[in-house]
């Protein structure tokens, strides 16, 4: 089935421009299979998923385009051959060598490359998506960017956004840009496209996946936005250069972006929209899931309130909010056991009062040294009391407010 | 003490007015007993709840006001000779016969009635509040409802609310009263105004608790709102008739609040909003919290949003989540183990849409049924699957959605 270039000159020819790194005729074979795969899949077809990573690529290819069924090798993947033979029903009417050829001539026109796991820019996060994974990815930009360390943050949600939503994704990207935070998003209308826009004018750091090829910028209207993500980021795809955007490869770029990124924030999202999805994904892949909520009248944000509520995501109001989801969770003050609210004050909580002063402000050291406490116990009993402005935070560190009334 | 009203006969004439039920001589005096612990301590002083609890009421006062030391009641007690005197030296200087005498007489004149835990319509939540607890409540309107078993909600919020704040407040506050629940709040201006309003409006029962006398309508300007709610419902407060309220009475006016409410609701609320206070109360209480959302850019929801990030508050959006909250918590999709985003179909998720029908709609039971799992499995998945859209909510149940693409 790698005969669509049966010559290995042809091969390499057709491959080099796609490439990084040495390419002799082995790899050739095997970088035209994982192509070719790409092209008889959708998206996140976890047989074709589980088959390469048990055969390779070559093998299980030679295998399914001759319509056999490698037993063995099946029975190792847990396929049971109902299932192998329905695969075959997607897979083999597929089969067109010379739409192969011209995705990977579509590839080199428009300047994209080729990343295989192989390849060093490969992001190890996509391993987090296991037989889901995707096998390569068509990148037209920057190859480094999806590697780096940078902390990277999605910022998705609703095409039908609001001027608020719009308002908020800006502020929070150009916050996050301001603090070395790389923004994945989608290049949609709405919130996608205002998250990469102010990256842009930010000057920092955005990564676009799309649905359909990477040489096709969708949707049209934001041709010269996902330009410019190219330019100065990267667009990637998994599916081949050409190809249309369906609904189902809609909700399998949700997946790469979820996982490419460390924190999923949904900034507007109406109660059904596709950003759930993306945030389906995060909360299943266990990253950190964020949403920014909005009036409760406004059915655009009725997705983010959902979010909350379902899926346990965090409240995101700020770029301070997000940096925080980024650093893993820090212990809220419900987490300490015996803190109570101000009016049951706990020996501890008196500790903490008698350890201050009502002018002198004192660090949280001085005060756990002189309370006799840890210093995380006092910065949570600090947080507590600020609430009712028991203690109020000063120049120097923190000092007693005023209440005007005995404490009991 | 209880010598400013020395004879028993006057003692009866000044409390018969007041009170509910038998009231013998040994009644009186213990009344009168409880009302001059009322006069001489600030609300929630937990070193009077503690010494009246072990000594009772009359004695525990005459062991004050003599400046005596208790020894083994105290010992009983767990106070410290040091807090003992410290506690006398706040109570005594507020020894006012006149003064308590007066109080009982702007009640009668006010129509306000006193109630005790002695009295059958004592609401036994305050029990939670412990030590804290009030030693009374003076009460204007039908002390019935104190303790009727009706679902209970606290709906507060900041003075300086916003239109929307006020808009989302009555909605919810309808809603609720349409489903026969009462409502608790603090009469302030901003929010609380507007849920007594719109519970007055809708016909339902409203409780508004006090930070000054019960006799003594606050703010001003609420006087006539105050009035419609002693009418349909109850007025309430815990200090003597009328006492001005101050800071320290409204921060234990908002422990009432949440400790006679199963539910307390922050509509809105500034980053230091009095509210917060409440919905400290709440959390200490172990009382379900919820809190509105709002416009991440509106300082009047910065509190709420502040409770959901610190507090874990759960996203209130409307009437039906708080009645969610009263019934205690339901599982959500993430309390189930093994439910993952629909790029990672498992095989409960398979064996639900497999007993799924594209035409026919089917009851969750038939579908659990057919998919061997159990109906709750089958709600959690169902939940998850509507992200999607790949599955839909029909008349007489549950069907498969169209996403045009084969599922992996």
């Amino acid at each position: 089935m790698t005969d669509f270039l049966p010559n290995a000159r042809d091969a390499r020819a057709a491959l080099l421009p796609l490439v990084n790194g040495e390419l002799d005729d082995e790899r050739a074979r095997r970088l035209l299979a994982v192509h070719a795969w790409s092209c008889l899949i959708e998206p996140g077809d976890a047989i074709a998923g589980r088959l390469v990573s048990t055969m390779g690529h070559e093998e299980a290819l030679a295998a399914a385009v001759a319509g056999r069924s490698p037993t063995a090798a099946l029975d190792a993947a847990g396929i049971t051959s109902r299932t192998w033979q329905e695969a075959l029903k997607r897979w083999l009417p597929r089969v067109n060598e010379r739409a192969m050829r011209d995705a990977l001539d579509v590839a080199r026109r428009a300047g994209v490359s080729l990343l295989t796991p192989e390849d060093p820019q490969w992001p190890a996060s996509l391993a987090d998506l296991g037989d889901h994974a995707p096998l390569l990815l068509w990148v037209r930009g920057d190859l480094g960017r999806l590697s780096d360390p940078t902390p990277t943050v999605a910022l998705v949600g609703a095409r039908a956004s609001t001027s608020y939503g719009e308002h908020v994704t800006m502020e929070i990207a150009a916050e996050l840009v301001a603090r070395g935070v790389a923004i994945v998003s989608g290049a949609a209308y709405g919130i996608d496209g205002a998250a990469h826009r102010a990256v842009l004018t930010a000057g920092g750091t955005t990564v676009a996946i799309l649905a359909g090829g990477a040489d096709r910028p969708y949707p049209s209207g934001h041709a010269h936005l996902i330009d410019g993500v190219a330019q100065s980021g990267a667009v990637v795809s998994e599916v081949p250069c050409g190809s249309a955007p369906t609904k189902w490869r809609f909700l399998q770029r949700n997946r790469l972006i979820a996982a490419l990124a460390d924190v999923t924030v949904v900034v507007e999202a109406g109660w059904r929209s596709g950003s759930l999805n993306t945030a389906g994904h995060a909360a299943a892949l266990g990253r950190a899931l964020g949403a920014v909520p909005g009036p409760v009248t406004s059915p655009a944000s009725a997705g983010c309130h959902r979010l909350m509520r379902e899926f346990d995501a965090q409240c995101v109001t700020s770029a301070d909010d997000v940096v925080e989801l980024l650093g893993g969770p820090t212990p809220t003050l419900f987490d300490m056991p015996p803190v109570q609210g101000p009016g049951e004050r706990t020996d501890d909580v008196t500790r903490v009062t008698d350890a201050m002063s009502f002018r002198a402000p004192r660090e949280t050291s001085d005060i756990a040294r002189r309370a006799g406490l840890t210093p995380e116990e006092v910065t949570a009993i600090l947080g507590l009391l600020t609430l009712d402005g028991s203690v109020i935070r000063a120049e120097g560190g923190w000092r007693r407010g005023r209440t005007g009334v005995p404490v009991p």
